[in-house]
């Protein structure tokens, strides 16, 4: 491998114009030299847009590109897979956002794929990047506050996404929740044992409708006996609201929101400050550049990537053993269903 | 009725100087005219310290006064049902400490006095009267957030109580929880249907031997559909934890711990703040005044009482669906146990 | 002196109330024995509220009153110094209300006598018994900060007084100002040895036709090389703000204001708290406590008392020379008036 | 003026480099072609990694380059004058780090020279553009806080600089606090007319020898009434401290500091959080950016640019106000000196 690690880009979508900005103008040791789109003119738009020399209107013609070393997987959910068994067949490493797939069969087919080549395959679960999560995950892992008991996450939207995505997301647990599960798992450093869950319809009834459900309470039993809950709803009408807080024998640690500003207004009202930030595109902003960075470090160092495929299994399993909690009221073990 | 209630207390220990001192400096429409305990210099040094002037080592002997009007019962727990039902039958109005007793079958026994006799009955659940708790409780009342749908409990003690204690106690769920089962119905205004518990022994084995469990989540699922979730803990390093949020369609209501002062020094190391208050009596003192105040307001007013017996029985209910649903690792309906 | 200390009101007040009530509810050390006021009603009510034996129409009467030991003086400030020289005369140990007068020639003919006679007096800056301030002067005195190098004072009322008090109170450096000298003294530990000022009318027009101001800042030169500033203004409409900060070389420590409760609020226009306490009986309650209680003891133990006359004369040469450098707009040596 | 603005970098350096960071991966309206450094090596390695055409070592090479259309002016100090006068005559744009110079003759000069040749210049005063300050000025603008009455500056370093900079750097008041003079000016909305200042040598005696102070609080009076403080340390422990509050008739504006996460961690010895940023690099990165887009769009829409010459001259005239009151002792009008 070269020092300068030669990458190609699957998707020119928003996430994937995100990464695009990040190997040009943050990674010195990386150089984005092709970008495929089904749209063709959006993927020459990203050429241009970042002076990458060859685009393309088929991804499989980046992954075959002998050019390329590695791919980042920016596509829709229904491509991973097949991309990533080919960018794996061709020998490249691999970024590829979450979910791997909807399906755990397929999900174990990409793993397996993956596992056969050699190849690396970090998960685009970012939120790990995060400062607020890193400096808990610090104060877990160094023993700032003792031995871990009790995990809380609240994780609530600004408003819920589109019917028609809702419709093909796989629902709550495995398209919005499934972040939190990874979260879980990291912060904690234990396996997910149980889960129980309460949830319901509260914000849109033609979420109800599609077959999901917009607000839930998740109960967990980790391995290592730490207990936590993870709060999810579709709509917080003050913004995006990321919490997190674990409680040990030796203290605890939580974080706040972020905001977009730290002023504070006095009135004859109320002593107030304006609203955290509303988009997740605002908030993780550094997060998923950092997630890139490590990810080319991994690959270019020969060390093993921060979030692997087990990880995305691991987040995937979780959320369907949630789902079938829901469905059926009762406690499931993460064991019965993966 | 006189303009002046003329009160009875029952047990001369801390939480009883506590009500006497609230009657006798801080409510001008009562008057405490009797006290006893089993500990005969107790009371009479009770009654030096408040000029209160009949002492007796019978707490019968109060209830059966014809100058006390009301009495307060502080003795012990065991003892609570026998003083209800006696009081009852003496037409005295009653404020009981929690919990009524341990056993469902008494409760009913002293709710059914109570009920025959007409007189008011009161249970000491405090915290409804803290200024935090009822800032949250008038910003779901008046819809300041819209329409509740989560709530969250944070209740953690500083240090576990003795063994000897814990034995006698009822456990973690009918001892410390049944504050946060009553607090849950208070914020949400809707009664609790289902319990899912997870548990465990992390502070200390002792507490385990002893039958008990030192840490817990509840997972709660109301009537009105809103879920909630109640965290106790035996033992928080840094103080006394005693949090709440309700999120609702409309925003989210939490509040902060209270501190025995708000300074914050900055130094080389850290931006930081004193612990906040490690002891019930300090955190709740004014909660323990307030609701003598209302107790005696609505007693002299013949008004609703603010905790009624039933309040008192409904988190009691909560407590046993909660221990049967740890003892049987599943989701229990409270209808299921009262 | 007995262990019992047996206590004179002079005043009965809204002030002379708060200490009567702490008196007898708050300090076994002591015993409210005579209550006087011009208004003979307003003693008789006083008397009877709090069970005190003996009621006057003459401050005097009580002064000579040979069952007083100690001396509450809480009457209009022009009847101070002749009081203070009274009970001075007659042996009695004083507490105070500020200022002692309006005149610098009166306050040291009290200071005078006092001395002569071999009294204790206290003089009521009751800040200095607030926890946030006293945990502020706590970190400057063990050095937590380092070396103090700067102070900062935010007193902020919520309503200008009547414009009948403003014209006999001495205006805004000596009535109100005045409680910040002594802040400023209090915290550094040093003398102050020049102000400059600069004010204006901003809040009330008719403050200004009654010559004085309403909104001022003063920088302070302390002795040992401390530089301050205090803010004052006669109208804050979000509430009572009292907010310190002190800054050295190894850190800086800041108070927050004090709030009737600690909860937030978040909704779709802000991250907003209710408004912190707006009054000063309400935001300094416990310190008026707090200050009786150390006056008490001092006197009982025979040991000096925390707030001294001298004290009280050096705020109000501070507050003259603030004056003089408003009035002449230029640098005022302390020195220069007092 | 073509859309794209064709910008060349005077200065290589630390600031210079993240200027050319801002153009090349932010600002789509412009270019940068040509770089001069008079290490010429740094000229190239910067021409490398921004892929830019043209590298000289003589920035008057990059002035008169006739495809340079705006010139970005990051040399030392001393070179400021000399620069903007050749860039006003060859007619380009000028974005100049501040201060313009250290003598008002100089910089009425370059004002002058400015002036003559129609061309924009703006001062690099970056705080203007940082999201906390714009957010006060956004609510004293808006009637928010209603009529100002009184701003405070905090604003402290976490370290002094070298003593070979302080000797040459014009002293903490033309050099540090004329940041704060700017902000004063930039908030209030208004013109400074006296200033008095208290200051000393609390930090390093080894400033003092070099004829600075390295602690100063001024106190300043505006046109329009209201009065300010500024608090300028050259070494707070905890880190950078910059915050700003105004207060006015209608509530009260204030900005905390910015922290590098927002994560609080509750031990058995304090509730804390890390420190705040450190550096100014990290603390107003997003400012240094805000200023060269402000500084294009202003260029190629021909508007006026957001911070003018005639600030520049401003907050150094008050710096020379502020010099004069602290080597006087005594109030100085602004007017006295410029």
């Amino acid at each position: 491998m070269s020092n300068t690690l030669r990458v190609g880009l699957l998707g020119a979508g928003r996430i994937g114009q995100v990464h695009a900005s990040t190997i040009v103008y943050r990674v010195p040791g990386a150089q984005l030299v092709a970008v495929a789109d089904v749209n063709e003119a959006a993927a020459q738009a990203c050429a241009a847009k970042y002076h990458i020399d060859a685009s393309y209107n088929d991804p499989l013609a980046v992954v075959n590109d002998p050019n390329v070393e590695a791919v980042l997987i920016c596509t829709s959910t229904d491509t991973h897979v097949q991309l990533i068994e080919a960018a794996a067949r061709a020998g490249k490493h691999i970024f590829c956002e979450k979910p791997i797939a909807l399906n755990l069969a397929e999900v174990d087919r990409a793993l397996n794929a993956v596992e056969q080549a050699g190849v690396a395959l970090q998960i685009g679960f970012n939120r790990r990047f995060d400062a607020n999560f890193r400096r808990v995950r610090h104060a877990v892992e160094t023993g700032e506050i003792g031995q871990p008991h009790i995990l809380h996450i609240v994780s609530r939207d600004p408003a819920p996404p589109p019917i028609a995505y809702v419709r093909v997301s796989g629902g709550l647990f495995l398209d919005m929740a499934v972040h939190d599960f990874d979260m879980a798992r990291f912060l904690i450093g234990s396996e997910v044992d149980e889960v129980m869950v309460q949830a319901g319809v509260r914000v849109d009834p033609a979420i109800g409708e599609a077959g999901d459900v917009d607000t839930a309470v998740t109960l967990l039993r980790f391995a290592n006996g730490v207990i936590g809950t993870i709060d999810n709803s579709r709509k917080a009408v003050y913004g995006y609201d990321q919490r997190v807080e674990v409680f040990g024998s030796g203290g605890a640690v939580q974080t706040l929101n972020n905001y977009p500003n730290n002023t504070v207004l006095s009135t004859g009202q109320a002593i107030q400050r304006d609203l955290p930030h509303s988009f997740f595109m605002q908030r993780y902003v550094e997060s998923y550049a950092a997630e890139i960075v490590a990810f080319v470090e991994a690959v270019v160092k020969g060390t093993a990537v921060p979030v692997s495929g087990h990880d995305g299994r691991q987040a995937f399993v979780i959320g369907l053993a949630a789902k079938l909690s829901w469905a059926e009221r009762r406690p499931v073990r993460v064991s019965e269903v993966g």
